[in-house]
């Protein structure tokens, strides 16, 4: 059967030896157990395990005509507006179970991604790509493997295109090619979860031009390749899960990001995808980007409901959940987070079919979810730091709660209604920090699948200028000027909209 | 055939010759003729003409099974979620047909929610609400009527409920019941575009209790029925229109409300759709609300795109429209414009069905439209403002312009790039004047279908706060609390939501 | 004595019979009686009652050293910060005598602006400036004369310089030079309060360099000199004005604003403050756009402060006014009243000597005021338009009320709390609707004094970027780096600055 | 010589051995060498050696009439408007060296609190308090103590008053009274640097009623009093001082907060201020929290500084510092950050006078001040950590880069335009991670000196709403209505404004 458990992918994690992991310096050989990764594996396997818990099973597969089997969702290609829907769906209810990024979608949305533009490039002769793909997704369907998306190059001067760096890595590129394969060296960067990861699927990550030829290429690896060196990234607080505590350091899902280093690693042909096609290049980042600012929708609303559901918890532990300034402040917090959520929901159910079988998110309101991503969390942060008191900043460490000198006095001035302990309180502030103020609520949301200034960029080739100022052209116009033919949603023939019709 | 043209529209109102309107004190009697309400026919009549023009036939018809006949789609019953967003399409494109609201939504609505509760009550047994809406329904079709919906009673003082006020027609009241009919006395505020229709359907205004049964009232009635006053009221810049220019009061399109007054009106029995069940009133309002809300994500996305085009075009004029900062400002109203619209599309999309061919918008997305609508478009105006310049405040009049001492002055200090004209400067001014700061955007964004507040409750009642503060609470615990159920929606049973149940 | 009453104003401007002064297409020869103008010229009016009124005396009087008397503080050049922080208190009153922009600013900063540049000048072997300028100001003074200030050209294509205009008047131009005087032709647009005014001051817009020699120019002129030709701007709402009534068109006061067409005027010699020498422009533009902007602070928190009590007042007649929506609303705008204000005393008291007897305000703290200013206003009205109701854009005129037929009705439906009446609710709904959506709160706030833009310019040139970036350089350095110098503020010395100690 | 160097302070407060002092559950017993408070004892010591350094020197020093000396000024009375700004100046510059919060300030609003509140209690004939107060102050200022400000309580159940606690020491409470002094227990919670310093001066931190009498305490005492525990709180990040590097925990100062608890402790009667006069602890939480929220426009400020300074930084390191939207972003954190600091500015320069050499700040401008810190810090972060990049999130550890296998890959990879190196960034990325996204500014910001709530309180008590709806009515009204008397500044006469004329 091609759905694994959790447990599953764990042991498979577990022996995947080879893979050259890097934590604060030190060489890591089993991310299961170590306390900065460990957190993030189970992150991970919350994506496993949901295939099978009763409560998400419906949502987490999905039937896939490749392997006529059904297949983990994270694995799946999207065959119908109601597909992309179950996509946000699902991740919302995961962010409910993990508190967390659970750092699939990547991987996800770049195999949706090669689906389509390998598609597009058999349409225009290129054949080799899609056969390749389709029996590499295949394989990776039976196996239910956890992928990693690497996109984000290192990219120097950001001014300058690939083949203008002073470091010719600066972007991944192919230093040789032979019959079998290729050899590529450079770095991915920011690249999520790949540490917990047992294939990497690499693409480019911008339009390129003709002599950026040796930049454009995708393609996909096993995590332990040799030559590959994945150094793992700091991330708020991390050093307190060294503690070995079970307070500090909530939650106990976590997710990271590390620099993924190929220093010249060699992929065999069959995993080839893109080999020098720049011109498919700006195609393949709209496309995936789309995919990735869509998902937001959903995993940011999901975190955004733990927010609220801490904020609130915490009002009560104060006997204030019914004080008409925090009755605002939840509901802010709740319209925030729909409107998040609305965006992603159109993205889905407003899908467009870009070849047979290939159903693309709605692009302009995948750009509106996202951006809305990049302001939304930071004002729900401020608003749950509001409702929480000066205490998230404040509070006693669990050593102190468990420092028998010290108990009683944490006992009695941290609790506030009764019934609620003053452990009970030191929890919830610290999920609050932790998710609040934490990487996947802070950062990812404002830099993943793109920062804000992409998104703007997006909109102004999306929507028509042209036509907008049209239409109020003839409105200002005279009166007999008044009839012509408008459109219902003002949006442009991007370069991606004509590759819909292509 | 059952679809009107504008002009058969047209023809109907000019003879409409009972209704008591009245302008500035007077009364009018040919509303297609009077400066003030001209405007607001013709936007009126832009939804007639919708149906025939090649641009918006497809969008502007649908089969109705009631008549067994295409049917303009504002007298439409939805069958789908594909219908509900062919409504939020349809009104963005006729924004962009008149740069101002076209008003014939709320009749629209309320058809739609007498759909539906006449349907529910049929399943509590009272089916003769239903008999009586069908036949109701199936003459508006046929007959392609222009309805008005009238919701907001006067209201008194806000913190009491009807039965009591010091005014007991504060809220439109159930004078004496005979066996053909009823007496109705009380007044509807704020009607959108209620003199320029033939029909006007009454629903109650707010959930009410046993002791306000007399209140708990809904039916239709001829606009022109005896003892019926309709008192049309101010809106900025209306007393241009007398001027008898065509620039300083651009558009050409415009929209009114009107207070109406019932003075004991007779309504026939087979008009009368609640009379006294005061327990669905709650129900009613939100079905109501959740579908006026979401057609704002239409028609103010429109006028989004007109105002955006507006300032595009003044950029132009003044050859800035390449500034960083003019670039920013339309991105970010291209932004703003198409958040309104990602959450019209979701309302629409991810409809849920409450009963056999009942199709209502998914009420949390709806809402969510709204408070987006409530907040963004000052926004917007605000960008537009500062991109036109300081001219919006302080343009010489169109009379300025055609007098012959000065015009050639005006031509030679307001044009800015060749190839614009003053006048092409000052009819763009104009629109964005009227437009940006009109009631429509400015005044009717905040509180058509409802004020912010209104969302708000809804928000609370929609989200399960007990629901997140759980998840919270499970992330915040021991490790072994971890398994569990969540949901992927948030969302709490409202008294709505168990009605989509029953 | 050289203080004149509001009487003596006003018989004064009624009989300056040369000036050509245009509204609405037509010649206005008596400005104090016409209804568009009238307003205006009452507003003005408050500002030389002021200087009689007991409680406003103290405030808008000064001991001026220039003709050994008392003068109007309108009149006056600023001798310390308490004069400059009166000058924001003052405004801040008389937006509460008037709730209108009472035009009488522009001319007084532009004096205490030529009472700097010309001491600079001076300073620099230009002498005859300074003494031309004094005599001239003593003159103002003791006829204490109502003057504009005129700034902002034409501009034609805004991103070409003067000189490079299509239109060689686009700005201001020096046409001939005699020894007795210049000729200049050219327009100014935007012009406050002008056609209520006795003298025009004229100053350049813009940094000018070399070739723009012709353009940089100023001076000042009796508003009814021969050539000259004042068009007065539409606003909003201004036409009913027109209908006689005195509910609608509230409030009493108002202001307008013209374009100034200079068609080969002459100017005597000794009224000439700047001929030529573009290498002040830069400067007086800066000194000026300060003064002006730190006045925004008093006046439009008055205007804040009239749309607060009118909101507390529409709420308490609804019986909202305890409802913690409502009050977090008020409390809002409140805080944004503050903050403008806060930021103007700062400007005031905080402020820069440039010269013997010469008080700049802080530049910083000013461009903070006028930003603030370009932001809140909106935000403002919306809260007010909130609290309001729907009704602030569908009321009845004052003619339904007035008319017998209907005012039982109106009196009736449009009362909520008992003691207000249907009268009350109007006069105040039309009173918000003209102060919150008028020219001067959402028009003038974000271009009066220079768009947001050109603050934001300012920011960048007054703040030192290299100055943080070395602070942040040191704190990321190593621990051996931290010895240094910093300042308490960040700021830049400007070009401006540079003059303080010249 | 009252003035003490930085050493000298650090000696003292190493030697302090009876403090009993906890950290992660461990006690501490020389704070100046334990990872976690050093960089809080450094950044204090800051304060003194601020005293010393040329380019503070002038500014942190003023003389005393108390002790007829100079004194650092963060033991100073402030005898004048220019001493309250002088106060945010040094904090604005203090934060520019440090990078945190040095937290001394609390004590020094304490003092000055005192100062005001015994004057007015000798008003009212309770002479004893002032005279022990001028002599503790002496004392104090001749030995240059560093002192913490203690206000918060632990509170309890927030709804209740203290007297209703089940908790009966939830508020810091007299125990007992005899003729030499009196017993206190209790807590104080989030107290700043309160481990750094030599006394605690107690103040009561809520109005209280004659039932809550115990409650109502003011006193000082040294920090090392028998009886007095000190639990130091989390800290973001706090963790990774533990592990030696000098990269991933910058800054080199910081701060930290602690719960402190009294357990009987014996307070001599020559150290108490307040003991059970109840009716003046209203004003006494005002007059305290006026003080110290007009700070935060100095230190906040400097704080923005930073993070301006670091962005503009990596900016370059990446090349596109002059691209448009990173102008933008840094402009507009210019701006929030100048209008924190002209509110406090205004708050200092607009001071009241409130007993012969009391200078209170401006209660209305310093609650905007504090208001604006509340909000715009949380905006500055996020548009920081746009400019910064993902890396922000994702960096590898200092570890990684002095790893040799892996120090090439990194330096490679991590590095932008020539000239900077990978460690630069980091360093960059690191300073700007732990100061964005600490304490100081995104916790202590919105909760320091009261909740944003609490401002909120004093906005409506501050402002006069019934004068601006007696505006507003005036304006409203009939035109021989306009003649009456407004004020410039329409605040009330708050309990704390009386004070100033008792």
């Amino acid at each position: 059967m091609a759905i694994r458990t959790g447990e599953q992918y764990l042991d498979s994690i577990k022996i995947r030896n080879k893979a050259e992991i890097y934590v604060m310096g030190k060489e890591v050989k089993d991310v299961t157990t170590h306390p900065f990764l460990k957190p993030s594996v189970m992150a991970f396997k919350a994506t496993f395990d949901a295939a099978w818990e009763e409560d998400t099973k419906e949502l987490a597969r999905a039937w896939s005509p490749f392997i006529n089997e059904e297949v983990n969702r994270f694995n799946h290609i999207h065959r119908s507006p109601e597909d992309l829907a179950a996509k946000v769906k699902l991740l919302r209810k995961l962010s409910h179970k993990t508190g967390a990024c659970f750092q699939r979608c990547v991987g996800w949305d770049a195999l949706n991604t090669l689906w389509i533009m390998t598609n597009i490039m058999a349409q225009k002769g290129k054949k080799e790509y899609k056969d390749r793909f389709v029996e590499y997704l295949s394989y990776v369907q039976k196996k239910d493997l956890a992928l990693a998306g690497a996109m984000t190059d290192a990219k120097g001067v950001r001014t300058l295109k690939p083949h203008q760096q002073p470091n010719k890595n600066a972007y991944v590129r192919i230093e040789e090619v032979t019959k079998d394969g290729i050899y590529v060296s450079g770095a991915k960067a920011n690249i999520t979860g790949v540490a917990a990861t047992e294939e990497i699927v690499v693409l480019p990550t911008r339009a390129m031009g003709p002599e950026d030829k040796d930049y454009a290429v995708a393609f996909s690896i096993p995590t332990d390749t040799e030559g590959i060196k994945i150094i793992v990234g700091r991330q708020l607080n991390d050093a307190r899960r060294l503690e070995g505590g079970d307070i500090d350091a909530l939650p106990y899902f976590y997710n990271h990001e590390g620099l993924v280093i190929f220093d010249h690693v060699f992929v065999p042909m069959d995993r080839v995808f893109l080999m020098g096609e720049y011109e498919f290049t700006s195609q393949l980042v709209e496309v995936f980007s789309a995919y990735h600012r869509q998902g937001y929708g959903g995993c940011k609303a999901g975190l955004g409901d733990v927010i609220i559901g801490a904020s609130m918890n915490l009002a009560k532990q104060l006997g204030v959940e019914k004080a008409s300034h925090v009755q605002e402040k939840l509901t802010e917090m709740i319209f925030l987070t729909e409107t998040m959520y609305s965006a992603g929901i159109a993205a889905s159910l407003n899908a467009v079919k870009v070849c047979d079988n290939c159903w693309w998110v709605n692009p302009m309101h995948a750009n509106v979810t996202k951006h809305l991503v990049a302001r939304f969390p930071a004002q729900i942060s401020q608003l749950s730091i509001d409702i929480a008191g000066g205490i998230i900043g404040t509070a006693p460490s669990e050593w102190d709660l468990k420092n028998p000198k010290l108990r009683e006095y944490i006992a009695k001035y941290l609790q506030g209604v009764e019934g609620y302990t003053a452990e009970d309180r030191l929890r919830m502030v610290r999920l609050l920090e932790n998710v609040s103020l934490g990487v996947a609520f802070q950062i990812e949301s404002v830099h993943g699948a793109g920062s804000p200034a992409a998104q703007r960029i997006m909109f102004s080739r999306l929507y028509d200028l042209n036509y907008a100022e049209e239409v109020a052209k003839r409105l200002a116009g005279k009166k007999t000027d008044l009839q012509w033919k408008p459109k219902a949603e003002p949006w442009r023939e991007s370069e991606t909209e004509k590759l819909v019709k292509s």
